[in-house]
């Protein structure tokens, strides 16, 4: 379903030839039959940002996209003028089978870092998708597939407006990784909204959710979130119950990418209440699961306090105001640590879902905010030490 | 040998059953017999800093110490009142041992955080250290290895000044871990130097050493380095000599963390060049050496380049200005990426040595800055998860 749930959009996926998976869907189509064509984005700040990244964060400013064109099995990053080349042409050729403007659409690419993409089976993967173009469930769920890459299933997400619908599609592995998770996210809506509003709407859904998943300070090359209008349901929205549905969509695909994330067993929500600011508290939260040592206790089913104090104790007090002393913290209900020390006993906590709930009290404030991340497993070392990159 | 190499010093190293493992020596005891008693120390900056760290600070801060007792088998950090009052009565049993003051002995502890110690055993071992304490190389080596946690083999240093020694011992199990692997660092030396010069030769080793090995932005609770100085010796040293002695030192003992860094199969240097400040370029060699992305590539002997760039790129340009089209990485030697783009082809680089060079010119200006990691391996998750913590 995903991207096509909206009215006025239409997708396909199809086997293009670009994966080193024989026979994977690779290529992804999404296009925007109207009558509206605004767009809004959000893309990576590396400063080493892809090919693709640079095509679309121009073609969206304006604020109309027409068409987006995603691929698997190649970044086209760090691959210079001769990769800028390959997302114009791509662009180009997309432009010219839907009938638009080579700036009305946008591409976005994942994979391997440095290496030009087959263009070839590109060009000719777009006409194939061209040609597959529907407005069906199933092809937006072949487009949710070909983006894949070391994902495990698709993640999608579908919600109701009050006479108008919202449909997502995203990929990425959990774990945030300059490579081969990049994460690539197209949201569609048939509400009647401005770019402005969108882009609205989007950076802050996208400030509390995606921003808020997993925390080891890699950002990719390739990060892009795209969220679309066609205006086809013919309804103008109440702005509060827009942004709030797009942060929904969201937050659903943000959880998603962490339920699936690369080799994970648990995924991890860090709670951070009891805080002067929200900036506080999501610095104490991204410092606790930025911690590898606390990542391993948790696959290892220990709700080790220590690594967790011991990582929130690295929160300079100028950015995190609070008095060790009067820290607690709970797993899965179990208030473990008190007073900045040792609480009830940890062998009562539960460890067995896959869910883990970290909720630290700093007990220095109202404010709060929350990170979701994964444990660190022996199979992310594996996927990410030995499979050929 | 170790810190006995300095003449003036005695230690021992003894069981007290304060570890887990059985018959394990757990306890050290370094002694300074003077004539002087000449102290400087560095500590963590963990909020949630061990009792003895805030003992040992208040103990170094009129720059005497006479003695140093160290335990593993536990940290005692986040013990709250009870915890500190056990560093004290500590104190006070070396003390009147050795026939001093409680306040000119420093404790270090390194073990598991939120337990106190079994300080029944920590005293009697105190009185057993005392008992057997000698300036004899076995006795130095005796206290490195009591030191010892999830260290494989004990890591010390001599070096040789103009008329004087300088020793040292340090424990630590590479990755910086808020937990297992805290890091205790005693050096001694019988210069004849006051506290103010050991104070300012200690900040600068410790900053390009200790402070410059693996960078997860966790920080242990209870790391302490300090630096004793005897005067038995009778050599007032050159001043830039002693500086550069002690900075070798740390430099020597920091690489040997590196080398036996938790589960690790490649010591990773991070060089970056072409900086336009030292701030700049260890900014960049930071960010590369926290991404686990890479740490587990190298581990699979991938020298990927891409993860390399991708995490520079996450630098702001405020911090480090440089142009990632002219940016230039060399793994071993081999110029994989050249123009922010593919350079020779990574087959071409040999990851069969332990030691790993990384060296990334930003061609942007003339600082540098060095930074030592351990690749991420399968026996790091499984120090970290599976064992009992």
């Amino acid at each position: 379903m995903s991207v096509t749930y909206a009215q006025g959009f239409s997708a396909a996926g199809v086997t293009a030839g670009i994966s080193a998976i024989k026979g994977k869907k690779d290529l992804a189509l999404v296009v925007n039959n109207g009558p509206l064509d605004a767009a809004a984005g959000v893309f990576t700040s590396n400063r080493f940002c892809a090919a693709p990244v640079q095509w679309s964060r121009k073609a969206v400013a304006n604020g109309h996209i027409k068409a987006v064109i995603l691929n698997s099995g190649g970044a086209n990053a760090c691959t210079g003028e001769a990769g800028y080349r390959q997302s114009e042409t791509t662009a180009a050729t997309v432009a010219s089978l839907v009938g638009v403007e080579p700036s009305d659409i946008a591409v976005c690419s994942t994979g391997l870092i440095g290496e030009l993409l087959p263009l070839d089976k590109v060009l000719d993967g777009a006409k194939a998708a061209c040609a597959a173009l529907a407005d069906t469930s199933e092809a937006g769920a072949d487009a949710s597939h070909a983006i894949m890459t070391t994902d495990t299933k698709p993640k999608t997400v579908t919600l109701d407006g009050t006479g108008y619908r919202i449909g997502g599609m995203v990929k990425g592995s959990g774990m945030i990784a300059p490579q081969l998770a990049t994460m690539l996210c197209v949201i569609t809506t048939d509400a009647v909204v401005s770019a402005g509003q969108l882009q609205a709407a989007l950076s802050a859904g996208v400030n509390t959710s995606f921003n808020r998943i997993d925390v080891d300070g890699c950002m990719s090359t390739n990060d892009t979130v795209l969220l679309l209008a066609s205006g086809a349901s013919g309804i103008e929205p109440d702005p509060d119950e827009f942004n709030d549905l797009v942060a929904a969509a969201c937050a659903s695909l943000a959880r998603q990418i962490i339920g699936d994330g690369e080799g994970a067993s648990h995924d991890i929500r860090i709670a951070v209440t009891g805080a002067t600011s929200e900036e506080a508290a999501l610095a104490c939260a991204r410092a606790v699961a930025a911690s590898n040592l606390l990542k391993c206790a948790i696959s290892g089913n220990d709700p080790n306090w220590g690594r967790i104090v011991s990582s929130l104790g690295t929160v300079p007090s100028d950015i995190a105001p609070y008095d060790p002393t009067k820290v607690t913290v709970d797993v899965n209900g179990v208030r473990i640590c008190e007073h900045g020390g040792a609480g009830r006993d940890r062998s009562e906590v539960d460890m067995t879902p896959r869910e883990v709930h970290i909720d630290i009290d700093l007990n220095a404030g109202d404010a709060e905010a929350t990170v979701w991340t994964d444990d660190l497993t022996h199979e992310y070392v594996h996927i990410n030490a030995d499979y050929e990159s």
